[in-house]
Order: structure tokens, then sequence, then C-alpha cells
């Protein structure tokens, strides 16, 4: 019986781990899993074995840890597993993006050469790299001069975590390594180049980080030569305008990856896809009328449609983006998962520390535990969840975090919840916003890491949004939505599906938990919400522009001190 | 030699305890300290020795801590000091205000009667009991109705910790007690009656706590009939109308007070005075054009001045109110100290209070010396003072706290320095509203408690007013001020002084270090105050009153949760 079952590889490729699972197309369920931590995680202060530092803001990756974690994982799913590789009928990893990695045409990443090891630009960008800021700005800039319709499709201003903006700075502050690179990638399409021998550029990725789009193409060369002139064919020379829809087979596993791997050669490889849009219909998301939200250091929200509406203040609307036939669109709240980090790291007293070591819980639980002990506006405060900037709906990275309504009486577990609240509030106004633009959305299911083991998150959610709270059964979405697209890659005729659709029919589930909202909080929240909003709109809309000022000042400042 | 030398003792009873000191008459050295703490501190939970339990906000006191405090101390000073009774020429006393005592006809505290021991408002009420703010809105509310003028000279708005809100109080939740009392009286009145067998009302607290003013006496008895008919007589019924100046001697020590405190029976007694006013002198400050500025849980600002001015939002102006013949203004920060132990307290992680201990230092002083090593408008940060609402200049006890500026990259450190810069911002508004007003302020001089030990503190009070900022040499200023108004009690010709400035040009000095503030940080300040000024306004004159309707919201939300 088992020697009949097949099953699919989906490896999503984190931040500073690789996670791999190996699961039944039949149901989706987990075979193995497996998960491999990166020599070198995000790469901020100096290049490996060199003594060249990086400014703040830098974060490069190694490519040898993404093909060290991609061989540990995958021989591990099938050890453990005990599963045999002719079982295994497809192939899908994800990455977030932009991930950029410069490479020579045989696709050898210039980090990897001696000629260019000592420069930072040689290394891949992570998505996280965020000096490319004035680029982006420029760019943005560019594109606003030239009335270039497609910003629209992207909260009309461009982030320095994209694509172009990135690769801008590589020719700016490197020409010497935009020059030798024959090929510039996104980190998906860079590994499924390595498995299939075959390089192609996912649709997702093109459309979400790189302006692309399925009725106009990539915007036009005078857009690209407005930047530089010798930008103006950086898609043609660089890149590739052919684009691979997202289930789509780029190929087969090469005869080397697979005896590297201990796989079949010939298993279907699926087109690459970002992590997190992996992730929707992992969680059930793959039809209109649902919004997966994804909580991890960022959340991230898809929301599928069949019309195409202008949602304001969005970081991507893109055709096909998610599941082929239909619009997708991408919000985010650039840094929710991480507000609660900083604040678990930076604002908890050591008498809390005690206890939790006492107790043998982490300072996270402890948190939690206190806050949900409070009632929602019993600690007078409300914040504005803008510790980097705003995303969606306000686009704009200029913003700070503000806590308002502080007392002698105020203890830090009221200042965590008020951050949690918060988080929901920014939540909201995209959901709203959604609503308001004609976009349905009649459910939300939650998936992600860390914040979605916070209940107390979760309630708050419920509670803030009015709405049920779902949470996708599967904790690796990314992985699971990527062994989903390879049982598409796969087909039906070896085993897979037709459809990502059909394939999330099957194999993605949501638990039986819930959580559901309550009366007295809820109208508790919408009037605690009416005051998140004047202080949103009053600082987010430009009344009072302190937030950039004092920002501002402070770079002049630290400038000064340098 | 030393047979021959004057001394004055003056005693001020803190909140926790008694500090008193015995100085050389001739020039204000010291020659004895000592501190003695109240058994009982600041009743806040339950009263002593019984099971009645108080509600917040309730902060009473024990009057055998004040005599035993008393004992304690002055018997302490003159065994220390070797000093002859006969040496003493004088006692001054000081208390903060209003610390209400209801007593007997003969000053017995009803608290120490058997029959009223059980009831909370038998009990001395400490000036921090803040449940009156009832009492408070509704006595403003009368004074506005009847078009009071005394009003203008306490910032139009009447505070829940002075005299008759607290008495109003009692009255309204207490009619036996009310009714007991034959007297009402401050708690440094009370002690002078102790000492003395005279019952007097000095002329700081019944100026700054109690509506009185040379020109106009009380207000009309129509005004307190307006709170209850059977209150118009409240003065002539529980109080004095005759009001005994500063540094006036009100009488002798008795025998029987001689006996127990091991003095001469005949030393003269001086009137008492509220200790925040008795600290002005001390510090130099018994002429115009000079600031005390007192730090402490409060900031409390004292400016003299030979002419009437109205200035917006002072606490009160009171004529003869520190100096006989001058003006006296007081404003204040209501919690500007308590702000940084809310935050060391609250705000500080176990790695930072890992470090303090390892290197033995104290957390104040580490947080110091991190935030020290930043420079102005490094964080990006900017705070609201208001954690205990806004005394001076706004008067609004329904304002809340508020920091803006906040990122991933914000230190504790960051915030620490924002909230000392915000309470230096507070100081500048007050400090400029005297100016705006007509009333000069050429220097500013710094005394107080802890906060005074804080040279970042006093370096950022420097840059933020552009006043170089001298220190009073004295640690306590509060004690010395009492001794010198003591020894202006005595006179010249018992080897005292014929007024205050003559004692305070003898006997009070101050530090050779002083505060320089330098031009870059000054500039910088000024853009960081506009940015206070700005939020000040905003949320200080209702343009959003989001602070106070989330303090309503709590109120309701908690009065639900009982």
């Amino acid at each position: 019986m088992s020697g009949k079952k097949k099953f699919t590889i989906g490896i999503d490729f984190g931040t500073q781990a690789a996670q791999a699972i190996l699961v039944d197309v039949n149901n989706g369920k987990l075979a193995a899993s497996s998960l491999s931590k990166y020599a070198h995680g995000v790469i901020t202060k100096k290049l490996p074995n060199s003594s060249v530092e990086l400014e703040p803001g830098w974060a490069l990756q190694h490519p040898k840890d993404y093909l060290n974690a991609l061989k540990r994982t995958v021989t591990k799913l099938l050890s453990d597993s005990q599963i045999a590789a002719e079982q295994v009928i497809g192939i899908g990893v994800s990455f977030p993006g932009s991930t950029l990695i410069p490479t020579t045409g045989d696709g050898t990443p210039l980090a990897l050469l001696e000629a260019y090891k000592e420069d930072p630009h040689a290394w891949p960008k992570h998505w996280k790299h965020s000096t490319a800021d004035t680029q982006a700005d420029q760019l943005t800039k560019i594109a606003l001069d030239r009335f270039e319709t497609f910003l629209d499709r992207y909260g009309g201003s461009i982030s320095p975590e994209w694509f172009f903006p990135k690769a801008w700075q590589i020719f700016n502050e490197s020409a010497s390594i935009y020059h030798a690179a024959d090929r510039l990638i996104e980190a998906a399409d860079w590994m499924v180049w390595q498995l299939t021998g075959i390089e192609t550029r996912n649709l997702c990725a093109a459309g979400f980080k790189a302006f692309w789009s399925k009725a106009e193409g990539f915007p036009l060369e005078t857009f690209f030569s407005a930047m530089d002139p010798s930008l103006g064919d950086i898609v043609e020379e660089k890149m590739k305008r052919k684009i691979t829809s997202l289930g789509e087979q780029v190929g087969e596993l090469t005869e080397s990856a697979a005896k590297w791997l201990k796989l079949n050669p010939g298993t279907p490889v699926a087109a690459g896809i970002l992590s997190s849009h992996a992730a929707a219909p992992a969680a059930t998301v793959s039809e209109p009328g649902k919004m997966a939200l994804i909580l991890g250091h960022q959340f991230t929200h898809m929301v599928l449609s069949s019309k195409e509406y202008r949602v304001p203040g969005m970081c991507g609307m893109v055709e096909d983006g998610i599941v082929p036939g239909l619009i997708a669109y991408q919000a985010g709240q650039v840094s929710s998962g991480d507000h609660f980090s900083w604040f678990i790291e930076h604002g908890v007293p050591g008498s809390y520390e005690k206890e939790a070591r006492k107790r043998k819980i982490s300072l996270f639980s402890l948190m939690e535990e206190k806050a949900a002990a409070l009632q929602p506006a019993e600690s007078g405060l409300v914040a504005l969840d803008w510790w980097h900037g705003n995303r969606s709906i306000l686009v704009d990275r200029g913003l700070t975090g503000l806590i308002l309504g502080y007392s002698l009486a105020t203890k830090p577990e009221e200042i965590y919840r008020a951050l949690l609240e918060a988080t929901t509030f920014g939540t909201r106004k995209i959901f709203e916003t959604f609503i308001a633009s004609g976009v349905p959305i009649n459910e939300i299911i939650v998936t992600g890491g860390e914040p979605v083991k916070n209940n107390l998150l979760l309630n708050i959610l419920a509670n803030v949004t009015g709405m049920e709270i779902r949470v996708a059964e599967t904790s690796h979405a990314s992985a699971l939505g990527s062994a989903m697209y390879a049982a598409v890659a796969a087909g039906e005729s070896r085993g897979g599906y037709n459809s990502i659709q059909e394939a999330s029919q099957k194999m993605a589930r949501l638990r039986n938990k819930t959580y559901i909202p309550n009366n007295n909080d809820k109208k508790t929240y919408n009037r605690l919400y009416s005051e998140y909003t004047l202080l949103h709109d009053y600082f987010g809309y430009g009344h009072n522009n302190a937030m950039k000022r004092l920002k501002n000042l402070r770079d002049t400042i630290l400038i000064k001190k340098k």
C-alpha cells in the first residue's frame, strides 16, 4: 500500500534555515520534515572569511548555505521516512524575495568566485537588505514622472527590498560586479536552475518584486534607461522575458542533482515561488473571498479575486500571482512580529525574567499570560504599530512607532498587549481597505511562524476584525505550498493534480480550533480602533510629520557622530 | 568659641521619613543631621492595626510617626553634635501640603482616639491622597460659576491634593468625623502646636493650599456654602482666620515638649511652612529674577516677584508666600521624578540589571551612563511627560504620557533619555510662560532629592533651557530652609536674623560645579522642543482628546471588572 503512495517535496528557504517536508500527495499529510540552519544565517557585519565590513542595513546570504541545506534536508526526508525515491513525484522550492543573486552565465554565484568574493555586491542580497532605499525612492520618482501605471499595482511606491532597486544599487556602487554578472536572478529561480539545469523566472517573483505583469510584461526600456542609459537593456541582458507560471513543470531533476540528493533523475521540478505566496494555498486560500494572513517577522495578507480592483496601499497586485486565472493581492505589515520580539528583548524587566525562569516558561509565554489577564482598554494605552514604517495602507517607510496613554500605573504586560492590539488594528485597516475597494473577504485564515502560537494575539485579532479566525493545520505552510505546486507540476498523469485549487482541496486543511469574537470585546475594540484611526490619519497623512523630521534629525546626528 | 555659636534646628517631614538638621546660624553649616523613617510610611492599603481596607488613591499617615520621628531626630542631633541645648536658638518645621489632620479642640488627632480610629477619614490625609478628585472638580466648577477671581491665582483649576477638596471629602463621606473634628489643620501647623501649645495657621499653606490671600483672606462664606449649606462656616468652625507670617515666632517650646526633646523650654519656634517653599531660600532664592527648581517625585518651580503678574497654569501665586514683601509663584510638574523611577522599575530588561549587578552600580547609574553616551536627537524619540497628567501649564489631570518615534533599533537607554528630555521640555514650557507673562528669570537653581544627583538630567536641563544651571550646596534644602526661618523667628536679638533674605545670604550657598549649555546641543534641543510643543499643543489643548477618552474607557472597564 505504502509502496503505491505518491509524495512531493517542498522546501522553503527561510531567513535562518531551510525547512523541507515530504508529504503524501493524496492528503497532504506529513511523512517527514527536516530543518537545516544556515551556517552563516544573514550576513550583516562582515563578509565570510574576509575582513570586508558591511554598512548597517546590509543583509547578505551565502549560496553554499542554500545548497548545503538542500542536500541535508532532502536526504534526511528520505532516510527518516524510508520512502523510496521513485515515490517522490515532484519537488518545489520557495524563497522570500527579492533575494537577488548575481551569477555567471552558467549560474555560478559571483560570491563563490575568487575574483569577486571580496565585493559585498557579489553576494546574494537577502530580501531584508535595505540599503537600496535611495534607489527605491528614485525609482518611485521616475515612475511617477513618467506616469507609469504599473505603480498603481504596488501601492504607489517602490520598496528597497525589491528587485530593481537592488540591481540598481549594484550598478551604482559596484559597476564591475554589475558587468561581471551575466545573470541577476531570484534565489528561488536560481535553486530551480541548480536542480534542473534550466534557467527560468517565476511569475510570482517577477510580478510581485519586478514590476512584470501578464498584460504588460516588464516596464519599457525607456523606464530602465531613465535610471541610467546603460540599464535600458537590463531585462535583455541579465534576466529573461519569458515568465514561468506557478505549478508549471520547469524541467526534471538532472542526473547530477539526483545523485547528490539521492532522488531519481527525471523527477519533476516546479517553478519557484515566493515563500509567503506559497503559504496561501497551503492555508486553503485558493479562491476569492478569503484572506490568508501569514504571521511572521512581517504580517503578509493574500487575497484572491476574479476581477481587478485598485486597492490603495497594497504591496502588489499580480494576475495569476498565486492561482492561475485569479488576481492575487498582497498587503503587508512590515514589522508586526518583530514588534513583539523587540518588546520581549528590550522592554521586559528583570523581575519578570526571573519569574519566567522560576516557572520554566518562556518570556513570551509569561507575557502572553499576563497580558491575557487584562481586559481590552484596561491599560488606557493605544499604539501605532510603525516600528519599521508602515507598508499597507500608508506605504511610508518614514513613519515610526508611537504609544499613547502611559501612566505611573502602566505595566509591561499592558504595553505588550497594546503592541498586539495595534498590530491587529493595522490588519483591520488593510481588511477594511480591501472591502471598501470592492474585494470581498468573508474568511480570515492565519498561518506562519511564532505569532500563530500566540492565542492571545489570535483572540484579539478575532475581536478587532469581528471575524472568526481560522488557522491552517500545517506549521510549515510555505513548504507545504511548495510541495503542492510540485504536485501540480507532476500533473495528474504522474499521480499529482491538474491545478493548485485541486491540490489545495486535497492537501490543505484547517485546525478544528477557531477564534470567535465576543460582542463585548468587539464593542470595546471598536472604540479603541477609532482612536487608532485618528492617530493613524493624523501622523500617517502628514498632518504632523514629526516622525519624519525626527528620523531626519537622527540621521544627521548619526552621520556627524561617525 | 564653640560655646558661643548659635544653632537652629530645621525638620522636614517628608513622605517616608523626617529629615532633621542642626545648623550653624552664622554660616548655615551642618553640625548634625538625622533621618528617621516612619514606621507606617504612607498608608495606602489598610488602616494600622485594623482590618479596614482603603480604596485605590488613598494615602494616609500616622500622627505617632511624626512625633516619634521628631523625638528621635532632635535628640540625636544634640547627642551627635554635642552641642548644648542653650545654643539652639530656634526650631522650624516643614511638611508637604496639604497634609490635613482632623483633631479635637486640644489638638489630639482623631486617628488616635478609640472612637474614631476605624474610620479612614479620621487619619491624616497625606498630600498624595488623590481621591478627592470629584470634590476638586466640583469646587472648580463652583468657583467658575461664581466668577471667583481667586481661581486665577491657581491656574484656573483646583487640585484634589489641596485643603478644601480633602475637607469636603471628609464631610461627604464621613459626616461623623467632620463633626467630631473641632479642628482641620495642616500637619506643619499641628506640629508647631505640639511644640508650642499654640494653634496657628501658616501663610504658606493657607495661601498655596487653601485659597487665602493677604488682600482678600479666605473666600466668602457663600462660596463654602455652595459646597453644602453646613460648610458655610468651615473657616469659623474648623480653622483660623488669623494667618501667621513666615519667619514669625509662633511661640516658645513648652516645658513638656522641651523635656521630651531635651531642648530648653522657651526656645523660639517658627511658623510652619510647606516643604518645597522652604527649599527656595535654602537654594539662595529670596529675591526676584531667580527660579528655584526643586527636583523630587514632582518638580516644583518657585519664582519671586515684586509685582503681581497673572501667569497662566501656575499652582499658586501668593503674596508673602515665601519671602514677606514679595509675590511667590509656584508651578509644578506633577510626576517628573516618578517617570524615571517608573521606567527603572518597569522598562529596563534583565540583561541590563545583570550588568548593573556585575559592575556593582545602581540601575539608575547604569541607565544614566548609557543614556549619557547618546547624542541629543540620536534616538529619534520625543515624549510627552504626562504620566500623571500635566500641572503647569496645562493644568489637566486627564492627560497621559506619550512616546513617539519608536523603531526596531530603539534601546531602553534611548527611552530613558527621552523621558529625561521630556521633563526638561516641560520645565522650559513653564520657564517660557513666566517670561512671557512678565516675570523675569535670569537664573535657575536646582535642589531636591534623587534627580539632583543625575548629572545627565542637569546637563540636558541646561541645554534645553539654554541657561546655566546652578545647584544648591545643601542636600537637605527643606530642612535647611526651616532652620533658616527658625533663625528669623529667633531674631537678631537672640543671635538670629531679621529677615529671610538676610538668613539666605548667610546660611545658603551654591555648589561650585555648574551645568553650562553648549551651542550644538542647544540648537538640536530647540528642534526637538518644537516637536514637543506641537504634540503638547495638539494633545494638551483638546485637538485630540484621545488621552481622556482612553482614560474614561479604562475607568468604565475597571468598574465593570470589579
